[in-house]
């Protein structure tokens, strides 16, 4: 199937959305999980993996009945598929989104979009030719109750204009895979999209700082590392990112503006008087701390699709602009330095 | 369609559950929503009210195609409907419950399960007969998170065994139509049902105590209302209850344990620098703060009506003794002094 | 000496008032550590105790140069002497109150007043003859910041009137010769006083409720204890005490107004991230937590001494208040049922 | 009098100690009303300033009998005078602090020790050649509760070696006499201190960032100003600096740790729920925030002086570095870039 210029509703005639899910390991079971248990509108009529068995493994566990195609271009043209979610490794994630695209079906695609800026800029320029805009990017941040909060806080008129931030990310522990990098493109770039959607402004120049290394860090692995952001309106972030904060998973961010300032407060629902201390329990890991994030980001990219309306959420533009950053940060660990996030001009098919 | 004896599953072959509603005023509308918007696996086929055309115009807006049978007893037996929820004012939730055990359907009925302790027996001995639990009543507190956390710490095993809670509902204003035996029946009934979930206990005796009257309030009109409960294994509970709290919804728990305390803490993702001070947000009212517990909640139910199992929640047994709970809080609260809370033998067809 | 009618200023020539101290146990030793290096203005001159070697000690310790007289009579009467403080056992308060007040010198005597209601009603006797007030009662809660800053949140106009308060007092643990009835004679007693302080006006009705008993205390220890308390104006108290709280020392209030509600907040300076939790320390014991309460307390008391002036803290009808809430709530202790607090009529030399 | 190499213990017979205060501004008299209630072992014996009249006048209302000397000089020679307080401008610290050397006696100087670090090295130089530290700076964070409480938690071994740190200096707003590198020089002078007593290290390096200005600051003006301040040993803290924050006085700290993080927490002693939040109170400046300390702070320094003692608390040497840090910082504000912290080798004489 091509795209036709028709642009296909992804939805049956039932109200349920026909999904397709490329990459089954750990986040696209957990993806498949709550598109049949927590959301209501979508049936997982098809999935595949590079690992066939895999996929075969999890569609007869989580989505009984859902084919099993070859390959992931198999599945996108598949007639039983409406719109994709795309959870492969992110060097695949490229082609699969631009078949999307050439299919004229909607694609939720888990960042990074791309993995590298080149090849996001080759994605808006598909979208800009087909004159639609297919793709959402997985930024489930956008979506969790507390951010808004924080974002309505920042934007409801009563704390005047945001002036900085202070982020940090911090990750109980990373895994034995991780690279130094990937502290900069799998942690760091959760708030490079972050920070654009609070201020709704792109980010002009970063400066990274490795401070005095933790014991548990591989030499010349940059952890902590602290990224300094300027914004083109002048907002300054700090943003601290942790690999291995041993106590738990927890995520902070606080925004001073000219009359006041607006924070992430504690999310635990009970509070222990024991041993000493008055305590709250942190989060263990991310799927835990985002797991409303997540169900509101899929329902909302459900009703986009349903409705045969371009994405609200995060789009290919989004996911080019953290690429860009990621470029920047990545130039200023290695080298030193500020280092000026450059961006090509945005077309008008995105929101300005 | 009478109760042939065979557990119907409640769900249709693709995976979907056809539900009927019985009352659509704002509780009934809100439910519907949320069956069709923020759970899975329901489909909202046929609505009813004693206002008809209240019932006609809430499905065209929320459930288009839904039928709209003249009477409750005509939706629960129509074939459409696999299983009931009931809304509808208090004083009907007998009749309709008693029809749906007989025609062998789930239901689900919001408090109270019915009128009178006498009344919620009638609806025991029916079950009984049928051999089989259909009813679950909406305690939906046993769902919320916060709950369900301070729950799993005190039985945890780190605290030690509870002694004593303080409990506070606290309504920022009541509307018009409440009368003062409406604070016992409609608000401190959460907490009768949520004290018995939380200690796995029966309330064997109350006492009320009406302290300094708000100035809001009528004459004679109990607010505060201030609660003594003792359960039957001596742990005691205060429970406050505020008509007129003005600054906000709020429900807070505190559990005292031999080796510690747990309690409910507060809900805000964000806190707020300005103007002198450092703040949390309120909810405002009930569906604020217990939206995520009523999702859960239907989940819940869902899933044992699809799974064609008894339901797992708050039972036709908890609805009746919350309603005993009633009638000792309003010799109480009418005749002062410490009242016994009598209840029948319970049936081994309820959990212990 | 006698009461020549003359008022003792209580201050020497530099501006320094001459302290005895009788009983120089724990407490007795603080407040001199207390008096000598953190309150200006104070010089303890002599010191006693039921144990001479101790008081001995403690004076080359605490206050070298102090004389050590015989008899707590002979410090009373001592010329050394301006003003005395009263730590023994609580047995022998009386008569060295009485002493004092016969010698014309204030005192500060720790709670008790004395060991019942009636030898405090021999004190008011005593000082309305005298037809001054000498007395103040080591209730320092009154001086505590946060009891004082939630004493103005009530009071200060923008929460409207109380209506109820609740409050917990949880020690770690008690002492071995702590007898049941000591929970209410040196526990609960604060409560008395900081409540009648906090709402202006006295208890009216006691009701005792001995909950599941912690597993840590003796057979008929009431631990913990609950005490409802009815104040003249209609304003009820749930009052906890806990004699074995082991997580740490805890004091709470909230007091629930019509406008809104006020508590005391937690007190640690540290807020701590690690295994898990967000914590906050728990104070171990009183000393720590009372510690600013108890400088102040002085620095207030002195003042008054310094300047010649009646006390400005609790005074002698404090003292037998407090002391008629015990009775009452020995007798709903002990026999059950809501007691009544009867108070003589109070003289006009006390503030209304 | 001149330095005779006998170290004056600056205590009379009757072990308090008479102290002469040069400079009788807001400070300066705050500074006598804490020597005179809130502190024992102190007697103002001497006060004078540029104006006399002034002088005068305090000395009345808060030290009667005080001689009034006509200049600083001659305070400092007086006999009456075994010890001396500096709050008088900025720019004269240098010669008091000199002269209060050359006489041997002890001198308390409020910060900045001299107008530049050139000035701060002739008195590291005077003191060397004394061969004793008679002087302490009024750093007075280092008293703090909550910031000890902090460096204990930091130090305390449980949390691991301390990697990063986040501090925040919010000033409600500034007086209009105020320059942009007062930002500096009056307000993050009091981090670089707090920073190196901390971490026991000291700043390598300055970063200066020029967020977004605030509006209510004149063109040109550091409002917010961040540094990034870079460690000898690789910590590396950001601080934010607040000229104009509105909502209240407020010093925040967070020190990241290898396993787990510790933060000051709120200070407010009551939590207020109403129109819809739950807040505690922020304080409105720093004599409010900081009074607990300033009160620690002159005690400890009362009690080096009366045992004829080096003083305990921040010295010449700590002085001079955050003078270092400041010349560092300002070149970083005007020029850009990262500008290293240069300093002398230290002398012995110091604590390393």
């Amino acid at each position: 199937m091509t795209n036709t210029g028709v642009t296909n509703t992804g939805v049956t005639d039932t109200g349920v959305t026909n999904i397709g899910v490329i990459g089954t390991g750990v986040i696209g079971a957990e993806h498949i999980r709550r598109l049949t248990t927590a959301v209501p509108g979508a049936r997982i009529t098809s999935v595949t993996d590079v690992d066939l068995d895999r996929a075969r493994a999890v569609a007869d566990s989580l989505a009984p009945g859902a084919s099993v195609p070859a390959t992931g271009a198999e599945l996108i043209e598949s007639p039983e598929v409406d719109a994709v979610v795309v959870t492969s490794w992110g060097s695949t994630h490229r082609d699969y989104v631009l078949g999307c695209i050439a299919a004229g079906k909607p694609v939720f695609c888990e960042k990074p979009l791309a993995s590298s800026s080149t090849d996001c800029i080759t994605i808006l320029e598909a979208e800009v030719a087909a004159g639609r805009r297919y793709v959402q990017v997985g930024f489930m941040r956008r979506y969790d109750p507390a951010y808004l909060a924080l974002r309505a806080a920042v934007h409801g008129g009563s704390l005047g204009a945001p002036l900085l931030m202070h982020a940090a990310h911090r990750n109980p522990a990373l895994p034995a895979h991780f690279t130094g990098d990937m502290v900069v493109t799998d942690s760091a770039v959760h708030e490079f999209d972050l920070i654009r959607w609070m201020f709704a402004d792109e980010i002009a120049a970063i400066t990274a700082y490795t401070p005095r290394r933790n014991s548990r860090a591989k030499d010349g692995f940059p952890d902590p590392l602290v990224l300094v952001l300027e914004l083109a309106n002048g907002v300054l972030v700090d943003v601290e990112v942790l690999a291995n904060a041993r106590y738990g998973y927890d995520i902070r961010g606080e925004v001073v503006c000219e009359d006041g300032v607006a924070a992430l407060s504690e999310s635990a629902g009970v509070v222990v008087r024991s041993a000493g201390t008055v305590a709250l329990g942190v989060p263990t890991d991310w799927p835990e701390r985002f797991a409303a994030a997540f169900d509101i980001e899929f329902r909302s990219w459900l009703a986009s699709v349903a409705g045969g309306e371009e994405p609200t959420g995060p789009d290919a533009w989004d996911g080019y602009a953290a690429a860009a950053c990621i470029d920047a940060a990545l130039v200023s660990l290695h080298d030193g330095g500020r280092v000026p996030v450059t961006l090509v001009d945005r077309p008008s098919l995105y929101r300005p």
